[in-house]
């Protein structure tokens, strides 16, 4: 394909990814596929000619699209759904056609410097501690890494490196590997399964603090553990809070938390993955009061020494697991510039005003009850009545096909997961789907009754 | 941005990537910015307000242009460069159009299934032996690792992971702690840093095994340094293998090496970041004879439980440190049937016989020697002389900026590295570097010349 091709094919291209987000809403938005479904519909190995773009295109349709589920549908509520903009995609498609990778300044001199002063708008968005920046010149700055999975992981790195040296140097002949099996980790029962991940790679011990009834890490409960942990021989050096849980949006309280972390010496983590954006709207920076106490915004610390980059100390091949990155970072300009500080705001109490307007509809219908407190996009709710019910529920709706939610488990319980977080969901999406939701469970209720009746 | 100025704008993208790339050679390929050139040209913080999207995109070229490596640019021969497709383009645009998140087989089935059948496909072009592929229902199949760092990581410690069960089944009562304490890992002294990198990651001692005059590792040198190890209470787990080394594209014979790495219950894990791809072409592919004694095609293996996905095994957020991931299988679906087999082949050889080509302009020059043997696309030369003389002239064309080469250590001397990887690169693009180098290094030998006369 040359130039004069890729210009036509692109702009088809272009066409069918504004085509499919605008007609999105049509779409089933869980698929309705039985795994293993795609295998034959392909050949089994690569074909040894060129093939037609037309039939690749039209494979897409035939192939793919059957097996998609629909994120960026304003009926997609699972996970902590994500929110592609046009911009972004237009940032994106800017650095593919640019092709680099900046692992050092060298490397791309323009996708490191970009990302260090991107990450510094967002430390200001985030009202962060002067610390925190890269243009202070001093210890502070920010990366992207790919996920919070690796950001976990490299902050627990970090701190396991600056404990061992601790360590060390008080106690100069301990070794690494016996330092090591000492280290013990610290995070919410409720946190995500990436930071076991993250203790698991890193060979070291991890306990889970329990919550109190608002599903948060108090400061007596770690202070508890830490101590308990100190007179069995342990070394505490790491504690990962959550600021907005997977199942409930819960918030640790780092304000005390932060604290304890300081005198025990214990590197603090903030995995804020899906609540971190809200902070950026005064109404909802407090919770992220504490930050100033005893958390690295990102990684200022660099974990390895490599001999392919002598001239810059800020080379991102440090800052992470992998080497070479994309120039992601054009996503943020392009965003941030293209929204602005108001317009990300808006975005943002949107999603919350209509999560509180779904919150509402749970609370006006005396058959369901809310099951955790509702601070932003999250609604937590299940029907009154047993597990059974519910998993019974999720399986219609889920089967339905029309919207998509997934559960979890609070308290035990199992409980559904309503996420408002798509940039094309509107209040008549949220009504639409709480009519759906009612009418499947009034039929399953129906069910229950008459069978109970036929029973009795 | 609504849907139709995003067709508007996404067009005028697809033709500023085709202007860019088209126009690419006419750039200067290495840029003439010192480091911290931008901060100074754009805000300091996020606007408050929207800005258009003309202003953006000004900024693009008034601000990021001029500070980009141009690493798709014919005259980079640096690294080793990547040579993004128009179809892989167009792919990568239609995933960002999906805004999918894969992580496991519900979040995106299509994601799931289209990466295990191309990594069939994959494994197939290469040869592969049966048990390394999925649809033999075995334990085989391959998984997209994001970058190699992340593969040499993920196999490292899968590696661990077996080894510590492994002794725990003979020795219940040792501890974890303590057997990955005693762990050895082993690699070339020639190969990537991210080897060591992951070794350091994973807790792990790591060795540097000595090259043979090919810069190659062989089997009596490993087999030594094993039996030393034991000896001393170690306990071998795990030999990186580098199939095409970053300093001068070196093989390690890895069918020699196989069968001691099984003896020994050592996991092979093959590095073949860059020759990898050319193993599609039947006059490569013994380089990868051996690969059926000892390794893993990728990772059939799950390191990590975790709670969210309960109905399939093959989620891929086990398989790797992130969970999330991209659409990313949908470039190797476009890229493969658009190029088909034969022209992959052939654009390996195009760049092959490049390669060659600069050998002989180099071979037929007095000034200067071939310092290693040129196999795949690397050239690995230096002006006879000094150190000191051949870092003046790679500073000279660094300064120049008509080509971008970096340089390399061979056996402690300062080497020159010239890659051939572009796609759009052509035998005039050679001749003219190659003419380019000459001049400059004719230039130092007469300055050198005079400044010798004028000394004595």
């Amino acid at each position: 394909m040359d130039a004069a091709e890729f210009r036509r094919r692109g702009k088809e291209m272009v066409d069918f990814v504004a085509d499919y987000q605008e007609n999105i809403e049509h779409r089933r938005v869980y698929p309705d596929v039985e795994p293993g479904y795609l295998r034959s519909m392909i050949p089994s190995e690569a074909p040894l000619e060129p093939e037609s773009y037309e039939d690749v295109l039209r494979d897409v349709d035939r192939v793919i699209m059957p097996g998609v589920t629909h994120w960026l549908s304003p009926h997609f509520y699972a996970y902590y759904a994500n929110s592609t903009s046009f911009p972004s995609i237009l940032a994106d498609l800017l650095s593919s056609g640019i092709g680099t990778i900046g692992f050092t300044w060298a490397a791309n001199p323009a996708c490191s410097e970009l990302e260090t002063v991107m990450l510094d708008w967002l430390g200001k968005m985030l009202q962060l501690p002067e610390d925190f920046l890269s243009e202070t010149q001093g210890q502070g700055g920010g990366v992207i890494q790919g996920t919070a999975s690796e950001a976990t992981l490299m902050a627990l790195l970090s701190a396991r490196l600056k404990t061992v040296k601790c360590v060390q140097e008080s106690d100069p002949q301990r070794s690494e590997a016996d330092i090591i099996s000492k280290l013990i980790a610290y995070t919410s029962e409720e946190a995500h399964s990436s930071v076991e991940k993250a203790s698991i790679i890193g060979g070291v011990v991890i306990r889970m603090v329990p919550t109190d009834e608002h599903f948060s890490v108090r400061a007596e409960t770690l202070e508890k553990m830490v101590a308990e942990d100190k007179a069995t021989g342990y070394i505490p050096f790491f504690f990962c809070a959550t600021l907005g849980t997977t199942p409930c949006c819960a918030f640790d309280k780092i304000d005390e938390l932060g604290p304890i972390c300081n005198a025990e010496n214990i590197w603090m983590h903030i995995d804020a993955a899906y609540a971190g954006c809200a902070f950026i709207c005064p109404e909802f920076r407090p919770l992220l009061n504490g930050v100033e106490v005893s958390f690295y915004f990102f990684l200022p610390l660099h974990l390895f020494s490599t001999s392919l980059s002598p001239h810059l100390s800020s080379d991102s091949q440090h800052w992470g697991i992998p080497m070479a990155r994309r120039f992601r970072s054009l996503k943020l300009w392009f965003v941030f510039r293209m929204y602005g500080l108001r317009g990300l705001q808006a975005f943002i109490r949107k999603h919350v005003e209509l999560a509180k307007t779904f919150e509402n509809l749970v609370r006006g219908d005396n058959n369901f009850e809310i099951c955790a407190e509702v601070v932003m996009g999250l609604v937590c709710f299940r029907l009154k009545g047993s597990d059974e019910l519910n998993k019974a529920l999720l399986k219609q709706i889920t089967r339905t096909g029309k919207i998509y939610l997934v559960p979890c488990k609070l308290r035990g319980r199992f409980v559904l997961r309503f996420v408002v977080c798509g940039r094309t969901t509107e209040l008549r999406h949220i009504q639409e789907a709480w009519k759906h939701i009612t009418e499947l469970s009034s039929e399953l209720l129906q069910n229950l009754f008459d069978h109970e009746g036929k029973e009795n």
